[in-house]
């Protein structure tokens, strides 16, 4: 180590060097092993120092051969906790996902007075508030830019960029799974079970993707964004979300005759001072907007702020590569900060405030909905005329045969803007009666 | 401002105030005034500490007057260089424009050992290289977002984010004027004089556009991506460069037909370790591609990192409010760099390497080129022909009366691959033959 510092200081301008500790060996630490190897020389150039891997923890000995093979100098433990404990670290950077052993490790990286760079979103979205104020009092770092969207710099951009305006919204597509689902359904007409197949063949979905497809993953995400746009305190249980298992093959065909596309979107927005709308869910986006056309496992991010007007982004959202680049920001990111000398440069979130969330049901949008009924006349009639009852308007309908049994037609439509609470309740009304055949199928439109 | 002091200490975590001095109070000028009053709460709460604006410098004293209407107890001053001399100020933002007397007032901020912020390319452009080694001779920050695409975080994004990761190319469209006439030429087929015509009555196009129609305000900007992309010292006036002036709305009309739109591009490219590829010029862009779909007074920035991939980022280009919010993402990154209370955080570039321009005529591309021919039998061949001799294969072709004199005819082509001095040297043989009416268009694809 003695020699290392020596030669660095022979090629860099400051005399330190910073030393990383990986805790977390899967997929991303495997990325951000090799961003941090092969990268090197234009990291320790961008930071005037070297930025070295001293440590690695993973319980399975076969990852860490794979780092072995890659550079032998690298302390490799099966214990993540040893990291934290370790004099030759400045920065922890924790992988191992999870929450419970996740949560000890990243206090015990703080009270040791080392920075710490996550990916954890399901942990800062569950105990952030706890984890920045640590961090805050040890007078440490916590960057977290790869738990959301990936390469996306999206939190970048909201505590940096932005930082001078007010955000007015955020529409997200933040789930990458979900989106090369559904990108499948619509290139290839497949169903939502074997579009879900393919991408687990093409390893855009685990072996368990109940996180993604039920929206719960871009509800922890979401719970982040709206901390940093809006200083919002939500758990990710709070936000109202809904997965893609629901959606049909006909529906991403109804949406396109209408002009949109489905899409699996995150919201975030601010409806006056107490009151946010947030949501995840599968949303008809038109075709006139970017995010329609944000294909596969692509992440994107529109914002809208009151000065910046709107800013989009868009990128790889998973991948061990995409998600080690932002990992590896990060660290730069705090080597600077840490070679600067000084104390920490603490970011001030915005002041935590209570704000409510607004009950879906108050939720004013306009909806598609998509009709199973009998192939009789005066159904049409009768349906429109109950929603009309409730004070909902249609904009457009289509009626066909397309997909229905026989004896049995589909109406689809798009309302014009109506509270959400109403809609649901002229569904109930019109299920009750002998004109459906099968539940209604309702998706937010998000213009 | 002792009583500002005592206030500020009770409403923020952090006892000091940042103090700004604004110099130029033209458009961008009066954005970021209103910025910083406007938003003071929530600039005041990200940063820990209340940012104030303590004086502002311009020759028109009308300007000054609006100033003084939004806050009575800002100094006013008629002297740029004054607020360069104020003991009661930390960052001074130059928004006065021009290089001679820019550049003298951003050596005396630095010299007096404050922090800069600009937005002036043309500036950075020129003299950047001798500027950052003032700034960071005397420790001072030199901060450019506002420089570069307005809105669109491109600096902070390619300086942060992407620290870790080697950068292979940058596209943008970056400037908003040419963008606007494009588009506007593409929607209503306008002539290009009519386009800029309507751009300037709207707002988007100077009285004196030439910089930007020309290509000259991208190639600023360029210059300044390959500096921090690439680590280029590169002047503006090596940079390959042709303007939008040429472009006919047939040619938009024929790209579409090919399935390309028209758009004004700035392109950086890292070759091989030592060869660049830099150029300004209006480019085919598939219609699959997402800069294809960047309308009007939009840029946007597509980056391909190795690790990350593409990355994509789009926003308003210009104007007083969004230029504004990058100016205050500035100033508040230095304000949390000087409440750190360290030294400043030096941004090391990367090494400055003696890198070589590709000259266009080596550029290995595909080619548009437009063909006004004698409309008689024989021409296609001989013209093909001609064409295949230098080794110039056609991968489309379109041949038409539309829009030509009577006796003439319109040859609209894509060529496969070839070096550009090779098509070059082809024009220039077939239009030493009597086929061809007028000069033939050329426009480069980028795909």
């Amino acid at each position: 180590m003695e020699s290392a510092t020596v030669t660095a200081s022979r090629r860099y301008p400051l005399e330190r060097e910073i030393r990383v500790g990986l805790c977390g060996c899967g997929v991303i630490g495997e990325g951000v092993v090799t961003t941090l190897l092969r990268h090197a020389d234009i990291i320790g150039e961008r930071v005037g120092a070297p930025v070295r891997l001293v440590a690695v923890a993973d319980k399975d000995p076969a990852r860490l051969d794979i780092v072995r093979a890659q550079d032998p100098n690298i302390a490799l433990l099966d214990d993540a906790f040893e990291i934290t404990k370790r004099d030759d670290v400045d920065i922890v950077v924790e992988l191992i996902g999870g929450i419970e052993v996740a949560d000890r490790l990243v206090r015990a990286a703080l009270d040791a007075k080392k920075h710490v760079v996550t990916a954890n979103k399901a942990l800062l979205a569950e105990r952030g508030a706890a984890l920045f104020a640590l961090a805050k009092a040890n007078g440490c770092d916590l960057y977290f830019e790869a738990a959301v969207a990936g390469a996306i710099p999206v939190i970048r951009v909201i505590r940096e960029s932005l930082a001078g305006d007010r955000i007015r919204s955020v529409r997200g597509i933040i789930n990458g799974t979900s989106n090369y689902i559904l990108s499948r359904m619509a290139n290839e007409g497949a169903a939502f079970a074997n579009a879900l197949k393919a991408a687990q063949e093409a390893g855009f979905a685990e072996a368990d993707p109940t996180l993604d497809v039920t929206g719960g993953d871009a509800g922890h995400k979401l719970a982040l964004i709206a901390a940093l746009a809006f200083g919002a305190r939500v758990l990710p249980s709070e936000i109202p979300t809904e997965g893609i298992e629901e959606v049909d093959p006909r529906d991403i065909q109804y949406a396109r005759k209408f002009g949109y596309a489905i899409r699996p979107l995150a919201v975030a927005e601010h409806l006056e001072d107490d009151v946010l709308d947030l949501r995840v869910h599968p949303a008809l986006v038109p075709l006139t907007d970017s995010l329609a056309h944000v294909d596969g496992a692509l992440n994107a991010v529109a914002i809208q702020g009151e000065m910046v007007g709107p800013s989009f982004l868009s990128g790889l959202g998973a991948g061990a590569s995409p998600t080690a680049t932002s990992v590896a920001g990060d660290i730069i990111d705090i080597a600077r900060n840490s070679l600067a000398g000084g104390p920490v440069r603490t970011w001030h979130l915005p002041s935590e405030r209570d704000q409510k969330i607004q009950p879906i049901a108050d939720l004013s949008s306009r909806y598609y909905l998509r009709f199973s009924v009998r192939d009789q006349s005066g159904v049409l009639a009768a349906l429109s005329g109950k929603l009309g009852d409730s004070g909902i308007s249609i904009d457009q309908l289509v009626q066909d045969h397309e997909g229905g049994d026989a004896g049995t037609a589909s109406i689809a439509l798009l309302t014009h803007h109506a509270r959400e609470g109403d809609v649901r309740d002229s569904l109930r009304a019109i299920e009750s009666t002998h004109f459906t055949t099968a539940p209604t199928q309702l998706i937010r439109i998000v213009e």
